[in-house]
């Protein structure tokens, strides 16, 4: 996915298909624009009249709610598409939809595939005034995860990431989520990240590129300000890549008890859903240091500024 | 569910999880509003710019697309989540669904559930400015059912149930239908209930105190001022509990014939959706003594009632 | 389906069933009004308050949300009922559930359903303020697909059809498109109607009368002005009545190459969803001659006309 397709020929930002390059101003600009709705506004004439559709491949009802209600505070008009069950049965190309889709009027989309790359090749696809936003895309990315995370993380130890530790728990080789937040914590300039995943579950590219790489949750924990767990897919045990959720749990489950290793005052994440009992206990998704329903909340107030930039 | 878990600290009505225990006036104050909204009236800055979700864990179309409308009549966004084929496939807990949706600044939830008492389960993990309403759970309650069959008496038969002789004929043992409106005729003081259905339909607990309690339609019928008809689920006859639907239409299929012996003004209720030719006959279902359209409409008036008064 | 079902006793419009007897005068009052909500016009007022449901027994993703995003630009609150997988395992008629969720004060259904006639016999259950637009149902009817054709025809080869030469090519047998564009060609004047299948494609009823029937798609392209193409299901290959894909795509595909025979300045259309590489090549599909995206964009402006005229 380049870089440079999601920027208009103006330098304007057209689609948002990742994080990876995203400047900083821009990105900035986003978070700054999302805390302004994270604090009650509301923009009913923004997209009114404007017709956003969400537009998924693979299903994903949490995120589609999350889009659909940032549409709503802004005025737009919602069509909804489950292309995981529907018409792509009868064999027409995720392309064909999209433009068929375009042909309607709809000048947001709202995508999720299961293949890296989809939404950006449909972004090539597009209209000049049609505006794509990545809701993810196989292992590759998820912007607006990216940037909810960053809001939460500024809400919580304030705008400079430069004293920052952050550790990434689990399954970052499969994970768009993990991509994401990297690419957003580089370009915000923490001061330290550590990536921590028994090595099935490392990724064996460029993603880690300047991340402390342990396999020690122990030690990827020790004075850490901010704990981001993965969710680990059932499947990894099913594909032979952890041996057993009990094991995992024992190695990579972030317990009340390992918490203390961290700093007094780390804060911790999960993208959801979770799975309590396996990457994350109880005592800690429901105790005092989880941000983990701030960043459901922060997850609307995200992607109304992403739809406002790209449409408004 | 106790019966003082939907109400706040302060007393008012914040969740609306079952009829029972629900105070007169409350449930008149209820009934009236829902009349107005019968006539017709619409109050689309009720609930203008909040958000409401109809979150189903056993699927039903019609109770969503009824409470949608009122949702609309009332200007709320609406959200759907039919949580019987999303997202719970990947583990998540029906709290942490609800707590994920709520963060999102959902302020509604329409719920349905197979288990008894998970609605009520679930509003003991609300915030304090969410309400609930149970669209139905397990066998235990559909308390907006109880309430537009009580409108649609009313408009039938006045205000004053004190000589109304009432019959429920059907499989009250199964049936949330019934509960809610045992609970809501009591209240409202009907002067007979009967109850009748085979030995197998039959509740085991305390539901029937103070009914009549027949398994002789005929004797049923005699004299009364309403017949409410419940659906008989195909299941009951692959769990041995009626023999064939034969037999149970000779014994408690409500034909022309039989309804003669009900009052000369008797009307004919039923919740839908209806079996024809089990329960009830075509000529008694489209005849002139059926309310069950009524009904109908006065779901979405009775809905628009308890959104408006626990949301606005 | 009878023609003067879809007419009140004031001879007014209340339903969309046919094209076929639809008088001349009111096919072209509706196709100008259609022009004007393509030119960008919306009418949000015109069916404020109103609510409309799609109602499919049949799934068709497209042409539910361009019939969604159509009430939406008219301001209508739309319900969505997927009869196809929900309540009607329960076991209730179609009737049943029209008439159920027409109770709940809906005044317009837009349906599909697989068998031919459904609609009309839907329409004749409704009350009087009901209006119902049939969607597709079997091989009978697509009222809107024929309308948006001709407003597709008429922006590409002016007002009067005087002068043209259409050529239908494909599944004509089991194609409601085919037979509604077939009723609209007819009463706009079309000067001349070819029509081209392989035999075990070719409709056996009264369907043809008047057109110029041919088993050769070159004869049938010859100077043809307009070159309506049908997808061919993958069932007819199934079913024996084509012996394979690449077989019907030699005989019958719209290449290039082939497209050269027709007239200097002719149109390709296609109802989608194309299957592409064997009724269509990817170069014609995509290519200058071709209508197909502007197609789906009048089906909007064309579900506008008719939804306002049927109910505002």
């Amino acid at each position: 996915m380049s870089t440079s397709s999601q920027f208009g020929a103006d330098g304007r930002l057209r689609h948002l298909l990742t994080l990876d390059g995203l400047p900083r101003d821009a990105m900035v600009a986003l978070l700054d624009r999302a805390q302004h709705f994270a604090d009650g506004h509301d923009a009913r004439d923004a997209l009114a009249g404007s017709a956003i559709c969400t537009l998924f491949f693979e299903p994903s009802t949490r995120t589609r709610l999350s889009f659909q209600r940032a549409a709503q505070r802004l005025g737009a008009d919602v069509l909804s598409f489950d292309a995981a069950t529907s018409s792509t049965t009868k064999g027409e190309t995720a392309r064909d939809t999209l433009k068929n889709i375009e042909a309607m009027g709809v000048r947001g989309f709202v995508i999720r595939h299961k293949q890296d790359g989809a939404v950006a090749a449909l972004a090539a696809a597009a209209e000049p005034a049609t505006a794509l936003i990545n809701a993810g895309d196989g292992r590759s990315a998820h912007p607006t995860q990216g940037l909810l995370d960053m809001l939460t993380l500024r809400q919580a130890k304030g705008r400079d990431f430069s004293t920052l530790k952050v550790a990434i728990i689990g399954d970052i080789r499969h994970s768009r989520v993990a991509r994401s937040d990297l690419h957003a914590l580089r370009t915000l300039g923490a001061a330290e990240i550590r990536v921590c995943a028994p090595e099935s579950l490392l990724p064996d590219d460029e993603t880690l590129h300047g991340c402390h790489v342990t396999r020690d949750f122990d030690e990827a924990l020790v004075g850490a300000d901010v704990l981001m767990m993965l969710r680990l897919q059932r499947e990894r045990m099913e594909e032979g890549l952890v041996s057993s959720l009990e094991d995992y749990h024992h190695d990579y489950g972030l317990t009340a008890a390992r918490l203390k290793r961290a700093a007094p005052d780390a804060v911790v994440m999960h993208p959801g859903p979770m799975n309590r009992g396996v990457e994350i206990d109880d005592a800690v998704a429901d105790g005092p240091r989880s941000l983990i329903l701030r960043q459901v909340a922060n997850g609307v107030a995200v992607r109304m500024a992403v739809l406002e930039a790209l449409l408004a």
